[in-house]
């Protein structure tokens, strides 16, 4: 049976330790406080949920947030300018637009308007091309994929030289999780949805990184003995036994997947947690950044 | 026994159909002229040929071109004054500073200094970047992976829902090549010096591009039989049997390759004169966007 890898303690210490950064720097450097600002456009009850995680995250750790909501009719414009006053106010050391937005506002124009040094999503065409230029860095890294680098380094496995698949070639998650496999030399395949025989592919990792949103859909029996799954999927589906209806799933079908794998993160518990304890990190290394704090 | 693909060919017919655009644009817009300039630090012989082989081939389809020779003691601010001199000048439609460059200055620097709008190689963050992101569109494609792409093209290969393997990482060709065969839905591994079991994962390839500068590395009995062979590698090894006492051999093992691989490139032959012809395709495209041409 695979050991799980529970990213929701892995997270909670990671937010302790920022928690404690935070205070000791506070000390040394009266005024110090890290500020993240979200802009959220309309009311999706999806967007509600993941912007309360990260409000009640950074609160818990001393990361001043200020959520600056906005009407769906909010024009491109406006918004445009919402983010500008952001950029420019100078004690916001990370800004982030919750997506997705409403269709009549071009999500690349906003992604592309936030100042790249404040853009703790990592998601700004200036972090993705300097995550792709092998010997450049980054200001901020994606959350989602920096988060399972710090898992597979806490379990201890090795990537160099490993074989890796990561399945969805996301903007979010799949490229840039490919970019850091690759950047910690590990030979990585990028799945998508038109690979032919996927599992004779996952049969060769020794690293699998799922993120394609589709329920259960990759089994046990395709996955190489012994392998690392990871499991980005959170998908509800239909559970009339729950209060709720509904229950969470990943995209790995946990149960077969448990079986052969040696670790194995769940879902829920497993990267969700990680993903916002990374944008807290960003947003403290970006406000020591802004304080010249070395 | 292998199809040759003969990159000087096709960059022959590519050059003959910019050459004939060249002068049906500027029959209907009097004063067109692609305008490339070419900053070259230093003496270094092989950038010398380079320069020259641009020089030639801009020449004769009626591109301007502009040699601007810099001394290899000049600063790394001298130098940045002189691509931003070059930046401003709107008759400049496409820029680019040969390299390598010499120790003292941080390539870096210079290469993200070039307005990306006139970036006709193709390597600034910023088109990276957005060759990186899956649905934005760069303004430029680096030459080399964008000639290879037209050589697939031209020998019907399909590339969507294929394996493909690139063998080297790096930001010019590796890394670039492996972005557009993913965006072709090519199924894709990366393979760099930290492969182990390299030629298990080349007998996956239908594709495969090799760019790692080991002379005929690659052996014939490593590839799948059938697939299409691109060979970047153009290196120097000793032929007493020459005038020259050196001949060129890429870094596939040629002659045991042939006998497998349905289609390869020669070299010297191959990809060498589809890059060329690329930087030429992108400084036109460049005079194009700059007079507002569609």
């Amino acid at each position: 049976m695979a050991t799980l890898i529970d990213g929701k303690e892995l997270a909670k210490s990671i937010r302790e330790k920022l928690k404690q950064e935070i205070i000791d720097l506070a000390q040394k450097y009266p005024g110090f406080r890290p500020h993240l600002a979200i802009i959220q456009v309309g009311l999706r009850e999806d967007s509600t949920v993941y912007v309360k995680q990260k409000e009640r995250a950074a609160n818990e750790i001393g990361i001043e947030i200020t959520l600056h909501k906005k009407d769906s009719t909010i024009s491109q414009n406006e918004l445009l300018n919402a983010v500008n006053e952001l950029n420019n106010n100078p004690s916001v050391h990370g800004l982030l637009v919750q997506l997705p937005l409403p269709e009549h506002i071009d999500e690349k124009v906003i992604t592309e308007a936030v100042d790249p040094n404040k853009d703790v999503d990592g998601f700004h065409v200036y972090n993705i091309g300097n995550l792709a230029k092998r010997h450049n860095t980054p200001t901020f890294l994606p959350c989602t994929p920096k988060g399972i680098i710090e898992m597979l380094k806490f379990i201890g496995v090795e990537i160099a030289g490993r074989r890796a698949v990561v399945v969805g070639r996301s903007d979010i998650v799949g490229f840039p999780m490919f970019m850091l496999l690759t950047r910690a030399d590990a030979t990585v395949t990028l799945c998508h949805s038109k690979t032919q025989d996927l599992p004779e592919i996952l049969k060769t990792a020794d690293i699998l990184v799922v993120a394609i949103g589709k329920p259960e859909f990759i089994k046990g029996e395709w996955i190489k003995p012994g392998a690392v799954v990871i499991d980005v999927g959170t998908n509800a589906i239909e559970d009339n036994s729950r209060v709720s209806g509904v229950r969470w799933v990943g995209d790995v079908d946990f149960v077969s997947a448990s079986n052969v794998a040696s670790y194995i993160t769940p879902v829920p518990g497993g990267v969700g947690p990680m993903t916002v304890a990374m944008l807290l990190d960003n947003t403290v290394q970006s406000a020591k950044k802004f304080w010249s704090i070395d």
